[in-house]
């Protein structure tokens, strides 16, 4: 009998040799079904392997990311199977699971595969996945293995086995098709339930142009035709709500050669949209005390050897200006700037909480083949600040931060969010972390209590703090379900002694300030990416670069629509008027287009009842109301920053 | 008899050899006691020396910068006869008139002039002046003059005449002082009648500083006492003024060497001055029809090429970044940036007139040299524009930036202004100006029509203009009166070709707009430096950084104190508690020191009626009001942007 310990802390006797799926169904068959893997002593292994001494055991089900990646590289050999029973003499290269689906390359001599064969091919896949096929994994020798591929005449399989060495190589083998293969995998075929081959691209082998250009097949499967059909979904939504193309369409920002790549320009709808999130966050933090600031783009090369960003950061920052004899460089980070203002008029306990923001510029050096659309920029507005307050004050300061983005949350209608608490690791003082055990241990504790009283949704990882304090990163979903990070939120016991900051106590005493550091909204190139996508362009109407169009049917009404529109204008509401002489059908057409999310039609019995009918984007006809009614609907729906019904 | 033309266009007959004084004195007596000097044929002469042909001429008094300029050069001569006369033997080098005064370099051999010498000095000249000994002219071969100052062993006044030929030669003598001197001067020394040398200072032979160290003294005359008197009154209301000392005491800003030279960093309290100005800007701009857009502070030099930028303008940019084997420079202007986004999209005349608007920080490199607390930074917020307009747009267009600039000048008590038209020089069209003559004559004639139109005091200058269209510099007088050169508004046919800017006309041709350049409050820096001395740091209510500081005559107010201050934070008002236990006089004190607008002082007496004991900085009591009454009376003067009265 050997012991096996759960997650749980429970431990129980199995017999020797017993699997992972044994296990699950000695606890119910329910659970045996959702089995795709098993986490043995930290290690993922096949759900079917014997376990042969004492271990701790996690049963891996597709809710773990180590149970999608075992599904999607079984899945691949599954594909390969089709493949293979539909070009014989086929020779794979790898196939390995991606963060969503999977790819395998393959050598298929002269031929070509075409969209019509990845239909062909997943009929094969979904015929071959029905029969259960068991995946068997086997031991084998070197010399065994090179024997086979030899007499297979695969040279990528051969060479491949020239890196692995006797003990470590283990053939799988599911129906026909037999690969060699690390695992872990699947119990058997049957688990793949729906299957979508997504498109066909060239590779290089190993990557290098010299070498043979092979075929490339990227796949995705789920548990489920449900779940497949959600992706596909989704996938198509995302295509649509694509921040870049609405970037373009609704006006919101462009890119220019001359300029440079990861620079946006802002255009005028997008510049709208910074100066309501500029204007949320300067109320919201007004309101919490803080107090703002403004500070250069550019700083010498010592300011960054005090705050210890070079050299270690500066492959991340632009190049340095020489001049006056001196290095000058962009700033990738507020935070340098800001201590020195902190710093430049001596503080006491009465000015701590010292808050201070800037919604500033930073420049940072990503290489041009990872820059995307406002995803991945080079120039970045951050929703910065930092707070200087002392220990007593720290929980407090900490519980408003976080506030603060729940706050923004429920503005902006993201439900679902995780924060992520990155803590240090206490063997690792002194040299990964700065060495203040209390420090550490008291910030950490409160920090997770903060998430913990608040309710927030959070996880915890070991070893990956900040060098000078415990940080969270802040995980968001937009409406479609797609992850965003967003920004990050940390604590700084070290910058205030590297920049000597220091403010009097009360005892006549001085001491170090704690920093906490943070950026609720991120920055406007990501955030704003990221509601392009969450409203598919439909803004709520504080965010909608314009609010109201006006439609007179005729030019006859034109005189109305100036009255309507003065009026809207006057109420501080963003308002056009569609003078052209177009039938109103097609201006109906060109603003719902343009997301305007209301438009006001203006014709006769309109004028007669000094009244307004209204159009609401994709919905249509919203009734008819008075101008006074209208505009102080509207004015209402704007001051409380409503949400899109 | 010859012919005297005047400035009006009248011509007078008069004796030949008649002088400008005789000329003055013909016309009434008056006017001959203020003729300090003539203009002849565009030279500057002696009011007293003979013009023997027909000449034009314009009599030149103190309110000519040439009359100034005159009679401080006299001054230097009256303070060198007071040194000689003091100190027998002394030596002079050069004793130029200054902007304002003068001075005179001299070689007084082992004797250091102390402040209680220039006391004696002062009345020895004051002595010497009421003589009125004439200042007379004559003209001397050059070696006679080597000959008189060898006599002398002068060595300075010889080094002089080696770059002198006969004929250019000519000493002026009044009194016992005779000194080579091209002259002009006035006409006697009685003009003078108030003295004052201002200080001491060492300066080497001809700057070399392996030359002799010389002793130089500068002064400064007035044709009266009162007129000196309001000087030195300015001169330390300037001191008390001073930007850079205000900046600091007010925490305004502040420099760190880390950050580098020429780049302030806006604590809290100017970043609150920063973001009213701002407001006001975006709400100016916003209600003329503006757009705003935000873009990067770096771009590509081919950018700068496009624009003509580099090579000319590279002396003034920062230096390059080099990066993926292209340079990026900081942004020194904001007009490419501009011109792209307009280029972004398609434009149709429907599109025009299109105005963007931007805060856009800007990066200039002076000399540190030049670098002067914030009225010469490297770092600009510049309050920008760009309108893009077609030629019958133009006029209305100009008129309406005009018109800014006066409602500007208004709400920040700027009464005295003038505009610097520079017009193009028809002659070197093709060279020094694009060669559209039509276009120039027409925007020259428009932007004049403007000026006209609105009563703006304007001057014209010719062959000034900028390459590509004329424009207006604006010069605006701190209330104390000092001059400072603001912004400047151009306008330019010529980028829109750079650029390919380009709209659809009506007939659905295609034409290139013309584009106006404008930035009517200049950029943060050099316009907060102005209002801090306009102001002496007590802004009007709406832009002081704290606007109410509440003093409790003891904590037993601080309940009613904090109620107060809740009122008026939700009103929006910037308001703070002093909640020291301190004596209320020191309270007081140390509000009006921060000059914070409004004091309300609380005790007994304000609780038990609910009202509020109010002081205006440096004016006292201001009475007892309401708390309501003070919330709508403050709410209205600040929405109202009120100047202080």
């Amino acid at each position: 009998m050997i012991n096996i310990s759960f997650p749980d802390g429970a431990v129980r006797q199995y017999e020797q040799g017993v699997s992972a799926l044994d296990v699950a169904k000695s606890i119910s068959e329910g659970l045996a079904r959702k089995v795709l893997a098993a986490n043995v002593n930290g290690q993922v292994w096949d759900a079917t392997r014997p376990i042969t001494s004492d271990a701790s055991l996690k049963l891996v089900t597709w809710d773990d990311n180590d149970g999608k990646n075992t599904f999607w590289h079984s899945s691949a050999h599954l594909m390969a199977e089709a493949v293979e029973s539909m070009f014989p003499g086929v020779k794979f290269w790898v196939g390995p699971a991606l963060e969503k689906g999977f790819y395998y390359d393959m050598d298929l001599g002269d031929r070509k595969l075409s969209d019509e064969d990845l239909v062909i091919l997943e009929k094969k896949m979904n015929e071959l996945a029905k029969k259960n096929n068991l995946f068997i994994r086997k031991e084998i020798s070197k010399p065994e293995a090179l024997q086979y591929f030899e007499a297979k005449g695969d040279e990528y399989k051969l060479d491949l086995l020239q890196n692995l060495t006797d003990g470590e190589i283990t053939f799988y083998t599911q129906g026909d098709f037999t690969d060699l293969c690390r695992g872990p995998h699947i119990p058997n075929t049957g688990f793949i339930k729906a299957i979508k081959l997504m498109s066909i691209a060239g590779a290089y082998w190993k990557g290098d142009e010299k070498n043979k250009q092979l075929t490339r097949v990227y796949g995705i499967t789920f548990p489920s035709q449900k779940e497949l059909d959600e992706y596909l979904l989704l996938l198509e939504e995302a295509k649509k709500r694509d921040h870049r193309k609405l970037g373009k369409e609704l006006g919101i920002y462009t890119m220019d050669d001359e300029i440079g790549q990861g620079l946006p320009l802002w255009m005028p709808n997008g510049t709208i949209i910074i100066e309501e999130l500029e204007k949320l966050a300067k109320e919201t933090e007004g309101a919490a005390g803080y107090k703002r600031v403004v500070t250069p783009h550019i700083a010498k090369e010592s300011l960054y050897h005090t705050s210890g960003h070079l050299p270690y950061y500066a492959d991340s920052m632009f190049p340095p200006m020489e001049m006056d004899g001196e290095k000058y460089y962009l700033k990738a980070m507020n935070c340098p700037h800001h201590h020195k203002i902190f710093g430049a008029e001596p503080k006491s306990y009465r000015d701590l909480p010292y808050r201070i923001a800037e919604y500033g510029t930073c420049y940072r050096y990503e290489q041009s083949g990872e820059l995307f659309g406002l995803m991945r920029v080079r120039c970045l507005h951050m929703n910065d600040a930092h707070i200087y307050c002392n220990k007593e004050q720290f929980f407090q300061e900490f519980k408003a931060v976080n506030d603060m983005y729940l706050k923004y949350f429920k503005i902006f209608g993201v439900d679902k969010y995780v924060m992520r608490l990155s803590l240090h690791n206490p063997e690792k003082l002194g040299q990964k972390y700065v060495n203040e055990p209390e420090l550490w241990k008291e910030t950490e504790d409160m920090v997770r209590k903060v998430l913990i009283e608040t309710g927030t949704p959070f996880i915890e990882v070991q070893d990956e703090a900040a060098f000078y304090g415990p940080k969270i990163d802040v995980q968001i979903w937009s409406i479609i379900g797609r992850e965003f990070t967003l920004a990050t939120n940390q604590v700084d016991f070290n910058s205030g002694r590297k920049f000597k900051l220091e403010y009097t106590t009360k005892d006549n005493t001085t001491d170090i300030p704690l920093i906490i550091h943070r950026a609720p909204l991120g920055t406007h190139e990501r955030f704003i990416g990221f509601l392009l996508e969450h409203y598919a362009g439909k803004f709520p109407v504080w965010l909608s670069p314009l609010q109201v169009k006006i439609l007179p049917i005729s030019d006859k009404f034109m005189p109305y629509a100036e009255t309507v529109m003065q009026q809207l204008k006057q109420a501080g509401v963003r308002v056009e008027i569609d003078e052209r002489q177009e039938k109103i059908g097609k201006k109906i057409r060109e603003a719902e287009l343009s997301r305007v999310p209301y438009m006001l039609v203006l014709g006769e019995k309109e004028v007669a009842e000094n009244r307004l009918s209204i159009r609401r984007q994709g919905k249509g006809d919203a009734g008819s109301q008075a101008v006074e009614e209208f505009v102080k609907n509207i004015t209402e729906e704007i001051l409380e920053r409503r949400s899109a019904e």
